[in-house]
């Protein structure tokens, strides 16, 4: 009784106090004690807001303004789920506190950003640009410049860099992973940090273009797509000499190539037990993977070219969305039959889908509709709807503990 | 500046309020924000405390008092990660918040528990009790009982209950897989709540004397070891018909069984990409199996009976510690080479290790040396070292994303 009553005298008290001093604006707010593990947000890609979500209670907790060019963004977290960093497409990196809902810092660190990665450590922040092209890591305290990797592969050039991921160290500091789209090259940048300068492990010809890349769930393998060429790259973060070899050389010979609607993400390429999901680039299907062979097991046809293949976390399921004009599809495969067991209309223009970690939710974005929806992924059931100004990317906290997110 | 300015004047005149108030003995306090993904606990297993830590700083923010027997205990967290749930051998459940530091709730709900596990939605919280036998249901945000599945296999006969696990859903409510140690069974219950009854699906006949079980991370299958005869039980969740079927029979035949000093915790054992690793009931032996056919595939010489046996996230290290007389040693196992790389010896009785979740680190706790070691999983450097009295079992908060934690 006595603590009730103080805590909510306290709460009346603190109110007011808040409203004396008038610190709602400030950069720090007495609120009550808040977890942060059922935090996450939603891109507003249109206005250069987000959306600060809460898993638990299904709803918009606020929003932060000020992001700039959200058109395609991206979003890694601290170690301690407390901060968002948003990498937007105008090179600017933003540093939001989800638990004030704040932005608490802001740079432009390029002309031209895709996206980022948070080290193993959680120390720092790592940023791939287009413009000048190379890779840029900052203390993910004080947004510090710690390391300037330029992607420089011969005399006065620079390549656009894409597919960086935080790989687990290999003792000589915090590693990332990326790919130079111009140089056919994969670099593995060790970062130690403390004024001493990165080693960067370079290999060449890898293959023509590589548009993208990921890094199993594990840690153990890097793998880029290429453009240029029927194939992917892989590389063994594991084997003492780091060289990359052709995996599923010629995955699309034989077909009549579709225009390509919209590049797929291979972030979006998904694990589920000992096979991996991935777009087969223009032709509507969802292709199957050995990771022990890296071997084509099996090939699953949708309803238009995937764009996100994304596993649910038990791997049991595997959801996919699709480029125009099949976009306001979602569509959900049954891993242990490998067949498509249901086709979900969330809204116009799915563009993102996130599970929860454990998959008692999935959170799908419709840009179009203007719409979030919750599904209950086991019972496909409609949990929530949400209103958000044409939302993209969707982005939980527990991704601060998984590799390569 | 200006922000920098309130911000700091606000803490100050925060702090004189806080001071004026006498807020600090409340159950809310004002602090500034704080997340949760890096928090965990230590159990205090003499005193019936746990020490409240934090992986970033690798410091220990403070103590929880009033837990009652810890002599046996374990923890499970709350979906967004700020309250922890301590089982205590004495029956006794307590809910301690993270960022106060103080026991909000405590029931003493048992005569003799040993664990428990969390619902997938984070809504319930479970308990596998031996007196009375069976599992309670509670609600994780005030702790009254939502159900009471008494492990009643016969008139008047209650068993003994083991290797609770929490599971996904199969439609029908919450899932929670269960061992009975007195009738050979595994049980596996569905809470649907709301005043619901829980449906349970009983399989019998699963062996002699399971005495604890795990479920893979996937949620695909659960194993129940076997204390009465030589081999596991496995049931595939996935299937349409839940039933057991008994793997690794045998595995200890034709070797002269030595005493068993501690029983192995199942929990213990790890799924390091397609094998798993387990200790090999009183021999001086880890066994891998092979987790698509269910096979032995390797057995490792290694210095003692093994107790624990944790894969570093990546999969790429098993480390092990051992029951008396070896168990102020612990054991580094690289799965690529299957051979031990590094023998450790961090304090006096080593009972528990906990990797954060991308492994850049490992927590590891030295009953009779009042220490726990922080260690470098890739450099094998000791990080820190810090007091804890009695230290046992290490769990944090990033458990809440995964299954089976």
């Amino acid at each position: 009784m006595i603590t009730t009553f103080s805590f909510r005298s306290t709460r009346v008290l603190m109110a007011l106090t808040v409203g004396i001093l008038g610190l709602s604006a400030c950069a720090w707010r007495p609120t009550a004690p808040q977890g942060t593990g059922d935090l996450g947000v939603v891109i507003e890609r249109a206005s250069g807001k987000v959306a600060v979500i809460n898993t638990t209670h299904q709803a918009i907790l606020g929003e932060v303004a000020g992001l700039g060019d959200l058109s395609h963004a991206s979003v890694v977290f601290s170690r301690d789920e407390r901060y968002a960093y948003v990498f937007g497409r105008d090179g600017g990196l933003s540093k939001v506190n989800l638990l004030t809902r704040q932005l608490e810092a802001r740079i432009m660190q390029a002309g031209n950003s895709i996206g980022g990665a948070m080290s193993q450590d959680g120390r720092y922040v790592a940023a791939q640009n287009y413009t000048p092209g190379g890779v840029k890591v900052f203390d993910a305290n004080t947004l510090a410049l710690v390391a300037d990797i330029p992607a420089e592969y011969a005399p006065g050039k620079r390549s656009r860099v894409v597919g960086l991921v935080d790989a687990p160290t290999a003792g000589q500091g915090q590693r990332f992973v990326f790919s130079l789209f111009d140089a056919d090259a994969i670099w593995v940048a060790d970062v130690p940090g403390a004024g001493r300068p990165p080693v960067v492990h370079k290999i060449e010809h890898i293959g023509h273009e590589p548009y993208d890349g990921l890094i199993t769930p594990d840690g153990h393998y890097y793998i880029a797509g290429l453009f240029g060429e029927d194939g992917l790259a892989l590389v063994d973060l594991w084997a003492p000499q780091l060289q990359a070899r052709k995996i599923l050389s010629g995955y699309g010979r034989g077909q009549e190539p579709l225009p390509v609607y919209k590049m797929p993400h291979l972030r979006g390429w998904s694990v589920a037990g000992r096979y991996a999901y991935l777009p087969a680039i223009g032709h509507h299907e969802v292709l199957v993977v050995d990771t022990e062979t890296w071997q084509e097991a099996a090939r699953i046809p949708v309803r238009g070219q995937p764009v996100f293949v994304i596993a649910r976390p038990d791997g049991k399921q595997v959801w996919v969305n699709f480029a125009v004009p099949d976009y306001s599809r979602v569509q959900v495969i049954d891993t242990t039959t490998r067949e498509v067991v249901r086709t979900l209309e969330p809204g116009e223009a799915v563009l993102h889908m996130e599970f929860t970690p454990r998959a008692d939710q999935v959170w799908i974005s419709s840009r179009d509709a203007n719409r979030v929806t919750v599904i209950d992924p086991a019972s496909f059931d409609t949990l929530q709807t949400l209103t958000v100004p044409a939302p993209s990317g969707i982005f939980l906290t527990h991704r601060a503990s998984k590799t390569g997110f």
